[in-house]
């Protein structure tokens, strides 16, 4: 049997890696890394020092272009389904060519690997070859925000809601919500002047950007940092708290 | 200036610790631990261990018993107002009689102290001594939970709701939906035959349980063992993810 470890690494603070992370990135003979567009350098570059500081036996590091997905298409989960399979095929190809029967493969995946990364659900499609999966938590980006901004996520009692940028349009009556993968920048398009944000891009790392206040008074503020970074950088991930206030 | 530091210590895994985390309670002068009831001697020793296993400065540590809230008044908010107040008081106490200026306190919190934990809150109603804080994230149960069932928490673009047990009755067509904090069992009251439950109880610990399936098939099994334990250990620390099928 082949088995597969999902690796958490946290959200990019070399320190905010678990123990229990560093003991599994110990038992693989193979790390796969499938880093994509403009972001591709500097996160390989993060996880061969985290590779180097903490694995004290020989490994092999299979790197591979993802496929991108068609953000132009107009049928949003069409595209992702499409892109899904393209990915699980070559996941499975992955598994096939370059581990061997009875060797530990591992995904080294920033941040939590259960929340809204596809490793996971992509892995469920590979049919061949058999393997065994285990998961590895880590520290998510939103525990990153709300530590780096000393907030807590939830109010007393009341429910914590957690989305992609694209369904907060669909958000009915926004009242504590923390938005993830917003590459449009939804937030722009609210003009509620009960509405609190606390923004962050770059969390954890030595880049991280942090931005607090009525999101009336400081969404033109976000905008612009948030631009001239990925402008500079070459690639942004941010993630940020609406809270009605 | 006093320094307080809420370290995140993960859910009861030792494992499950980052190296940040690990970091940060070799700065403390000071740990409080504020426990209560049944679970307080079991909880007390594990981070008892943890300490041992990783703070090579010498420390103190302050055990308090924490006040109770109270569970049968009518008022729920009301309630939790006066309990916060009270612990408000107290924390402001040890603040002021624990720690000299310059010093560094710590708290340890099990899972993330900004995900269902009152410390963070309880403290910003601290007005004196003057303090500065630092929030250090660490692996919720959530995580832990889903790590175990091996699962996504979000479905593919698809919002993850996270609310307390009493809350779930309030919750308008359950979609996806984890569930902290249920001493009610709040689930044995649905009767959707489309819901799909991941339920997990000590995560990380040695006393693990886990339970997955239909929840119309497997609620009576969860109540069940979860009484079992509950009889057996003198308290009990469970979550669940709901999910339509």
């Amino acid at each position: 049997m082949k088995h597969l470890l999902l690796i958490g690494i946290g959200p990019g603070n070399p320190r905010q890696i678990t123990l229990e992370a560093i003991d599994s990135l110990n038992r693989a003979d193979v790390f796969f890394v499938l880093d994509k567009g403009a972001a591709k350098d500097d996160l390989l570059r993060l996880r061969k020092e985290l590779l180097e500081r903490h694995v004290t036996r020989p490994y092999r590091l299979v790197q591979v272009e993802d496929p991108q997905r068609d953000a132009a298409a107009a049928d949003y989960v069409g595209a992702v389904e499409d892109w899904h399979r393209q990915r699980a095929a070559l996941y499975g190809r992955l598994l096939h060519d370059e581990l061997a029967e009875g060797q530990c493969g591992a995904f080294l995946l920033w941040g939590e690997p259960t929340l809204y990364d596809s490793t996971l659900r992509i892995l469920e499609r590979v049919a061949q070859p058999a393997f065994s999966l285990e998961v590895i938590p880590g520290i998510s980006s939103v525990q990153a925000l709300a530590a780096a901004h000393r907030i807590a996520l939830n109010r007393i009692g009341e429910p914590l809601h957690i989305l992609p940028g694209r369904r907060l349009a669909d958000e009915s009556g926004i009242d504590n919500v923390v938005v993830m993968l917003d590459g449009q920048c939804a937030f722009a398009e609210l003009d509620d002047p009960h509405l609190h944000i606390y923004w962050g891009a770059y969390l954890g790392t030595a880049d991280e950007l942090l931005i607090e206040g009525p999101l009336m008074q400081v969404k033109a503020q976000i905008l612009a940092q948030r631009e001239q970074a990925r402008a500079r950088k070459g690639w942004i991930m941010d993630t940020y708290l609406l809270r009605r206030r």
